[in-house]
């Protein structure tokens, strides 16, 4: 069988199990996420062993040491996992929520009922534990998966494949419900991306390379996540702490997560008070600092920015820092060089803050809050399958909810159009 | 000017206009609406005029009957026109609308704000009357849109984007909110299918093979609506009155929408007492019947269906009718040779219509009322840009919602993530 055979073949079986996972009972469903839990616990050693495989395999082909890192397992990742799973199965179940059911005019009932999407297709990175992320939420949303990961983590992945396969035997549920590629033959995801009779949607995960190539080459509909060039913007009338914490925890908190802040943006009236407190608190942390010719003069120890910096996610300590003269230049600004991400506003002012949320164009707009909360876990959707800058189908964080859809119900009594 | 550089143009324009009317309120929307409806009542002349043009072109063109009827604008078409902005005037803004403002164990408070998705392209045939359709609704979601309609009706449709754009300047918007495309090349079409950098969705209306073509080509989110191949199931429990009246109304209220009955499923239980009884009312009102071996031995006046018959959409008083033998049997076929619009079961079951409900994969499944109730007017969503057969975004007849997304709010008092 060659691989475009072999991921037809992926595909019709996941289209197959896919109408089962979708009639699926929420404690069936449940009962696979625990099985597969309890498989993981039970099988610590040989998911270590495969790890190890693969992990030898990555030093002899000198992998770097960030990639390495999450390439590994180690018990607590494995206890990760499984917590990971005993979550989505205490998530409330999206499917089958019936809304909105009202009379129309005609005597008909019409409501909304929330129904899988069907088969989800995952391209991600070599990180096993998104093998145990993607596929329990499709799970628990009632979709088939199938899961492409990065080729250095096979034998993990193969190994959590496994675990998978025996918890949704135990439930009664088909294995292929969830199928992890066994080739790591690149010709896969070409293959992979335009199944559209038997894939709904792709889900890529990892660098930007890797999104645009699927993206243009997709035959299926994409939700995706390119970058995070979020900004935090100071007016005015922002108060003072509020302003100093924000700007700190958005940039430092963590410095590789796509909704830290690349960009602060300060209103003129108080860069003056508020930059050079900021720039010793960030230089004190290590942060390098690429300023405005104005801001530069408020604190001299940053670098000049260049135009690239204020389209750039860093995903480092690095920061781009910009005086504006009002809340309309702060917002043009983030439209033209953000990535529609998250971006938050520190103000006093309602009328502001109204404007601030309503015109920033972005999935997650905030007023006096770090954009560090932009995540799945903060917004209580649980875990993630990605967080979206798409405007189409889910922006935003993607949980259980944006793995579904709606469908129309009509309820009569015989009616029929006059 | 190339047509390339011409639709990059719109495009800009378009992104432009779009930040202008995402930002408008609901009364600069409306009275944009109205005003383009007090223009098109007083431009009667012009309108009438530009469509002769296009009428003997397309009958030198020797176009045929339906196609020019469906080109032709009278004084009852321009009403119909007008009629329509003045409904979506009067339809509720679902722009700006916040829903689930709560409180996250962080403390930040979290909702979602109802925003447009930017600049829709709109693609469709030689009817005049699709541009202001779709220009209303996406002006009235906050929407820019590029238009571009049959390389026939250019006349009418340039007649019809003067009347848009002195309605919106009226309202104090820019006029390339609307922008109707003004070239008849095709190579128009192929351009703006990829102009992903200022189109943020598609929208083609007209056969399958142009939406085949256009979905195959297009670098951007599509909102499409392929087949309407929608079904009627008589169970063993179907109320004869309910039965006989759904599916005669599902099939012969109108032959050419969408949403009408193609094929007719009747339990094996139910077929001897009711099959006779439609197949003559059927043949009554000129309908071809085609059946299965089994349906045939009932009902000698059918024709043998082939296998063909079950996935075609007549739009024509045709009808494919199969007995089977349970409603398992009536799922799977559906699922199978159906195209997931519209279909509904005739039953006094209560377990047996759930299921039906939960099982069926199409956008609108129904108990007890007739296929044609599947469309934006009977559903109250006012106009309809479309009735979708995808899962993605929006599913079933799209309405001013459907040309929406949601972004997250989140609001804090200095909140950080520890």
């Amino acid at each position: 069988m060659n691989i475009a055979e072999y991921m037809q073949k992926l595909g019709r079986q996941a289209r197959q199990a896919s109408r089962q996972l979708a009639a699926a009972t929420t404690a069936t469903k449940n009962k696979a996420l625990l099985a597969t839990a309890a498989e993981l616990d039970a099988r610590r050693d040989q998911l270590l062993q495969a790890n190890a495989l693969d992990m030898r395999a990555g030093a002899a082909k000198q992998l770097d040491a960030a990639l390495l890192d999450r390439l590994e397992l180690t018990p607590a990742r494995i206890d990760a996992m499984i917590e990971g799973l005993e979550q989505v199965a205490s998530l409330p179940d999206p499917v089958g929520a019936i809304t909105d059911m009202n009379y129309r005019p005609s005597g008909i009932q019409l409501g909304k009922m929330r129904v899988p999407l069907g088969v989800v297709g995952i391209i991600y990175e070599s990180r096993p534990n998104v093998t145990v992320d993607a596929a329990s939420l499709c799970l628990k949303s009632g979709n088939a998966a199938i899961l492409r990961g990065g080729s250095e983590a096979i034998n993990s992945n193969q190994a959590i494949a496994s675990c998978l396969a025996s918890g949704l035997e135990l439930a009664g549920l088909p294995a292929e419900a969830v199928q992890v590629v066994e080739t790591t033959d690149r010709e896969a995801v070409g293959e992979l991306i335009k199944l559209s009779e038997y894939v709904d949607v792709l889900v890529p995960r990892g660098g930007k390379g890797l999104i645009e190539r699927i993206s243009e080459g997709a035959r299926i509909p994409v939700i995706k996540h390119l970058d995070g060039v979020c900004h935090v913007y100071l007016d005015q009338e922002a108060d003072k702490d509020k302003a100093l914490a924000i700007a700190i925890n958005a940039k430092t908190h963590r410095y590789g997560t796509c909704n830290t802040m690349e960009t602060l943006l300060v209103h003129e009236s108080q860069a003056a008070s508020l930059l050079p407190l900021l720039a010793e608190a960030y230089i004190e942390k290590g942060v390098e600092l690429r300023g405005c010719s104005r801001s530069r003069l408020l604190a001299p120890a940053m670098q000049a920015a260049i135009d690239s910096d204020w389209t750039t996610e860093y995903l480092a300590p690095i920061l781009a820092v910009k005086i504006v003269d009002s809340l309309d230049d702060a917002i043009e600004h983030i439209n033209r060089y953000g990535s529609h991400h998250t971006d938050a506003i520190v103000t006093e002012n309602f009328t502001r803050a109204r404007r601030f949320l309503n015109e920033v164009d972005s999935s997650s707009v905030m007023v006096n809050a770090s954009t560090r909360f932009a995540d799945g876990f903060e917004y209580g959707l649980g875990a993630e399958i990605g967080i979206s800058t798409d405007k189409i189908h889910a922006r935003g964080p993607v949980g259980l909810e944006g793995l579904t859809s709606q469908k129309y119900v009509v309820l009569g009594n015989g009616h029929i159009r006059e």
